[in-house]
């Protein structure tokens, strides 16, 4: 990690919820209560920790956050959120903070109980392993089936003061089948006012992680928690004037960076493909399209395969649901046109060079639906392996 | 075929479209203009043929439906729609009926130009072949990558007369990376009213058709089509008493049969699920929940591992965007209760009796979400290969 975030302390070690012996519990702790916001998963099955998470954050407030990996304590009924509440209130007594400010998250197997005792017994060696530096053993501990951790750091600049903004995230998809999936915590020692953190995670959450697809299974864990020390100093961000605009880039920047690493940490992903959708009428238009097509089998298959076969990127826009006029529907893959004005505009030469495009680990097909302004964007992988070698050559 | 259905006759050959020599071009002929209704895509982008044919089928005649294979006939501009009118055009003067009751469809390739010569070229063998016994020819000329034909026969009685249905289909999948999926035709001698036989069929579509999933990609081209030539004789069914409501029955359960074929043909499919939710407020809250469970990538890798992972399921109904209570929902894998009233239901001895109902063929996974009174089912298959190997082995 290159710089401190001022006013958090972080820690992450083995318990023993994981058999295998790898770090399965994590904490984040602000040294005073630090202004506090959270977006959580849609999914009406919701975990116990999303339920309490919510609710402690309505005020605002949170001086910690604790985090295990291993399982997920969702679908655990009474007793699951009885664990969840005993499991903060442990490390509340150890930290002498109010139980209150102490929030949980869990990741894991779904429909097996929290063991309580292990997290009771973590407790004590957790808050006395706290340290300003502890943010890379934070980031394995939250991981299940993850490759590799998932930090992206971003100093803003506010009027003389300069802050940091550290983001840590778990990766989602295919690679973990019986996993709940997403877990997102920032930290900032920006002086953010409450509504306005409320209002700038909202909006950072909605063009970032709620633009990203790996396999389309929302999960019930999902969660993404920032918390603001104030200790860079200054006046209050507010959401108003320059200092706020900045700060709300760089949140959404954080995000941005976590989800595609999260994108790209899918099941053999080689490619990590922006669609993006522009002419259309409106915003809300765009991002069906660009969802439709960025989840679509067909289209992950074809990426993976470096075919450029528009007629399917075509066919999953015009079943997203939303009007547009196929006959003034233009595609790209990266700078090549392949489908122009709803006819097909691909000759053997731009066939091929549109598939060396899809050769490279990162780039963007455009789909241009009209004249509006309506745009948006989404990420999307490839499905990889024989379930794609199926797919992907039905060409060859 | 056991039976023939009075007033129609069948062809199918190859006729140069398919580089493979397999055969490409079908046609289903009445002896007199015959009752009609279609159902169509609900993509924005549609192809010619179900242009051409949604326009000619609006006076609920026609005499001849022209199929060919190995060209979708998708995304191909003007040009494309005027080599439909075309191959229609070269028909019906074989035939010597009238161009506007000759109907199109096509399946295979999109965004490349239909071979308007071959079609004419074909068009007087194709007709002179015409065969009350060439059903199994036609079925045959209607495949793309289909690992076989599809076909379902009903007999139902009339009065004192009996008459009957026969079902013809081209199958769906991920099999089908590059084509344009589902194709039906129905014909039956029953004396059906043009106005209910649009009701029947579109009611019959939406319980069976329209209730199954193999990859969540609807198509440019999918097409059911009905004709009826009233030629097992009788007064004409308007839709009221018992007669139309044996009708409807047997339309229902011929669309059924071929789109639990239609799902098994799913890319390495060995197990035909059905995913049946009751207790819900509404059928249409129903339908939501069965819809999404049954195209959950998660639920259908389980499948193929015959993991009985209730948590995949239970998580995939949460995300269905409809209300229900977590708290009073029951899921059962065949008979075996694995998750009561929002909580684990499941032990070792249980767990072993749900895997071994999910080794066999077929079966059902029932969803109980409450009290309510409505319900749904949706068809679907597990995804197979390495793909799955990944995601289903995840426990082991």
């Amino acid at each position: 990690m290159a710089k401190r975030v001022k006013g958090f302390r972080f820690a992450g070690m083995h318990s023993g919820i994981k058999g295998s012996g790898a770090p399965d519990l994590g904490l984040v702790a602000a040294d005073e209560p630090a202004v506090a916001a959270g977006v959580f998963t849609k999914n009406l099955v919701r975990a116990a920790p999303v339920v309490i998470a919510e609710r402690r954050l309505k005020k605002g407030l949170c001086q910690a956050v604790l985090v295990n990996s291993g399982n997920a304590n969702a679908c655990t009924g009474k007793a699951g959120h009885a664990a969840a509440l005993a499991s903060t209130k442990a490390l509340a007594r150890e930290l002498g903070v109010a139980e209150a400010l102490v929030v949980p998250a869990s990741t894991g197997v779904i429909g097996v109980q929290l063991p309580r005792r292990v997290i009771d017994d973590a407790a004590p060696i957790l808050a006395r392993s706290l340290s300003a530096a502890g943010a890379s053993r934070f980031s394995h501990a939250i991981l299940t089936t993850d490759q590799g951790p998932k930090t992206a750091q971003v100093e803003v600049t506010i009027g003389r003061r300069r802050a940091q903004l550290l983001g840590i995230a778990k990766g989602a998809g295919m690679i973990h089948p019986n996993m709940a999936t997403t877990l997102c915590f920032v930290v900032t020692d920006a002086p953010v006012g409450r509504p306005f953190l409320r209002r700038a995670l909202r909006q950072a959450a909605d063009e970032t992680f709620n633009r990203i697809s790996v396999d389309g299974d929302t999960s019930t864990n999902d969660s993404i928690i920032a918390l603001a020390s104030g200790q860079a100093g200054g006046g209050a961000l507010d959401g108003r004037g320059k200092a706020s605009r900045r700060f709300q880039q760089a949140l959404t920047e954080v995000l941005d960076q976590l989800g595609q690493m999260i994108v790209m940490d899918g099941e053999g992903a080689e490619h990590l493909v922006r669609v993006e959708v522009s002419g259309a009428r409106s915003d809300r238009t765009a991002v069906a399209i660009a969802r439709t097509v960025a989840t679509s089998q067909l289209v992950k298959t074809a990426i993976h395969g470096c075919d450029p076969n528009w007629g399917r990127i075509v066919a999953a826009s015009g079943r997203a649901g939303v009007p547009f006029n196929p006959g003034t529907t233009d595609v790209r893959i990266g700078e090549i046109t392949v489908f122009r004005k709803g006819a097909p505009a691909m000759n053997k030469a731009t066939e091929r060079r549109a598939s060396r495009v899809m050769k490279t680990a990162r780039y963007t097909i455009h789909i241009t639906v009209g004249r509006g302004s309506g745009k948006a964007h989404y990420w999307t992988c490839d499905l990889g392996h024989e379930y794609v070698r199926i797919n992907a050559d039905y060409r060859s």
